[in-house]
């Protein structure tokens, strides 16, 4: 397998956006193309991770259409779509590209515009992802789903609402640190559990936004990282790993961890020769307050039932021994869901390479994780990153 | 590069059909899996190329839902989509993760069902690969578009309505023949001639359907093909190319020559180390009848303006120099539009394991090839294969 690189990232902000989702797709790529010191190059390929285009903009093939509009004609053009996980999906399929010595220079773009749509259109074009037999038929919608996890969770492990709670507070006190995040202002446990309940016991704070957004990464093979001396800026590619659980929650074998984090976390740490203690930092998908927890131990950085006390004891803070979210998770960096996988692996490498924003940069980290979600823990993408 | 081979395929029939889009793709996976010996294996990953099923057929993260009913969860499982070319940019992302070595089992699904939406809303979501602000805007759709390259052939080239007429023929006398074809009744010159037409000068039977169906193929590496002792069914691909052109029409250097598939073919070739004269047989996009000619010249079978003369010839008959489209093409064989990219394929795959439809092998062919266009021109894939 061929050695693959980052060499360069680029990032929208991420909000209530007035920029069409091209506009947005174009200012993440020319911030990364620039990054990577490659606006001159001949990319071989691009890959974009959008969940629906289609019908949150009403735009079809875009990834022909950015090949276009970023200069790039004729290099092949791909969209890649695993719900909420689309982004990093996109960063596996073009990791493979260039692991296969079939690319060289790749582009991986994760974008969704999702404020075109109102509320409630949004809330069905999201739904199609979870089980119609199963789910969607009797009410159930994400953020039901999550409530039951949390349910199951504080009743299997104890864990308590004032608990659960520091987990959104974490994520707004790093968002507001944040220039680029959806939310930038801090939160208390109060602000959380007095909130409005969206289902009983998440309320408002437990559950991330819909945001407008994109992110792009640049990805190059080693033998390009030396024809364009980008030694110094080449974040290595570790691991890759990628799993899917059953499709309808009510089929699994747990509630409170996922088959399908452990599965793709497993082919990541066996790939990249490494285990959970050798993570620095990482990015995990907090779509709720709870996932934090149960992503936290599904990847192995603690046992069932005791992410939490790292939680408390402030291990997962910047300053902390294995900080978690440190530009503000989806719940305060924000979720434009296509977007969220390739923001995740922008965010680690600026970790990486010492240029995370003020106050959330973590003291010298090595090795960085990400962990992206697709529909319900339908999938999951993670990924494994050295600094240079 | 590890190498990479297709070792089994399955097929649907191709036409409106009762079957739901998960159940055609069940089938059609099935019997890859059976074709290949591969029931009791597992799989690393399995990718989905379909246009859009979130509008089709209201399902979302259909590759999830899929690892599921396929009994082959935790494998990783990806959509992808280009266009009408997202059966063939699965294969290529599916060939990519065998040829980097991430992975040795990979089944790649091509499904679309279009006929649960009426043909308006159809054509609706179809132009939404289009540009809207040069194509759609105006009143563009893909057949007033291929009108225009046909009128700008018979300008250019002085081709005639019979001589177009022969390649549509051609496409029904195969389909005849195939028992999964959409359309199995042969037609004349006079038929095509005197149909309704639906852009002057293309009539109905220049254009091809929208049709329901799926077709699958399981691509394995070479240390597994030798551990199932598949080497007498390994058709091994050779070349793989992807190519974009300008998204919209107008701006693009000819109309009757396709930039994105002289990139894509010129990558394929080079891949291989093989010229146009060695391929023995092809499936090429001819989603309207003049596409066939240009494709043929783009991926060069003849010269510019000269490939009427080898249909004229009887040469891309089966038994003639270089068969195209053996088992009628899009135009009879019908066009999901997803699945069109895995149908070539299944085809291709069949003629190199002589087990092509009766009346419908070629004599001995050693080397296949695909091409599947995404929007109109947007973007190409080429496939090049052996025979085991």
């Amino acid at each position: 397998m061929e050695p693959v690189n980052v060499i360069g990232v680029g990032m929208t902000s991420f909000g209530i956006l007035d920029d069409s989702l091209v506009q947005l797709a174009e200012e993440a790529s020319f911030k990364a193309m620039s990054d990577s010191l490659t606006l001159e190059q001949h990319f071989d390929h691009i890959v974009v991770g959008s969940q629906n285009p289609d019908e949150f903009v009403n735009k079809g093939h875009i990834s022909t259409l950015l090949a276009d509009r970023l200069g790039l004609v004729p290099a092949g053009a791909t969209r890649v779509e695993t719900g909420p996980s689309s982004g990093s999906s996109a960063f596996e399929a073009a990791f493979t590209m260039i692991a296969s010595g079939h690319s060289d220079l790749v582009l991986v773009i994760g974008a969704e515009k999702m404020s075109e749509v109102d509320r409630g259109t949004a809330s069905k074009i999201l739904a199609k992802m979870m089980s119609y037999e199963n789910e969607t038929r009797y009410g159930a919608t994400p953020t039901a789903l999550a409530a039951m996890v949390a349910r199951r969770y504080m009743h299997d492990y104890g864990l308590t609402r004032d608990e659960l709670s520091l987990i959104p507070v974490k994520a707004h006190r790093n968002g507001a640190k944040n220039p680029l995040a959806h939310f930038q202002k801090e939160i208390t446990v109060d602000t959380v559990n007095t909130a409005r309940v969206v289902a009983d016991p998440l309320t408002l704070f437990d559950c991330c936004p819909t945001s407008d957004g994109a992110a792009s990464v640049v990805l190059a093979s080693d033998a390009l990282v030396h024809d364009l001396r980008l030694t110094d800026q080449a974040v290595r590619v570790l691991g890759v790993g990628h799993g899917t659980d059953y499709h309808a929650v009510q089929h699994r074998l747990s509630l409170t961890s996922f088959g399908a984090t452990k599965a793709a976390a497993q082919r990541a740490y066996s790939m990249a020769k490494l285990e959970p203690t050798d993570i620095d930092v990482c990015e995990l998908h907090d779509a709720f307050s709870i996932l934090e927890l149960v992503n936290m131990e599904d990847i192995g950085l603690a046992k069932l039932g005791q992410a939490i006390d790292l939680v408390k004891q402030g291990a997962t803070e910047v300053d902390g021994q294995i900080p978690v979210n440190t530009t503000g998770g989806l719940k305060a960096r924000g979720h434009p869901t296509g977007g969220t996988g390739v923001a995740q692996i922008h965010d680690i490498y600026c970790q990486l390479m010492q240029k995370a924003p003020k106050g959330l940069q973590v003291s010298s980290p090595v090795i960085g994780l990400t962990q992206n979600i697709g529909g319900f823990g339908n999938n999951m993408v993670v990924g494994i990153f050295s600094a240079p």
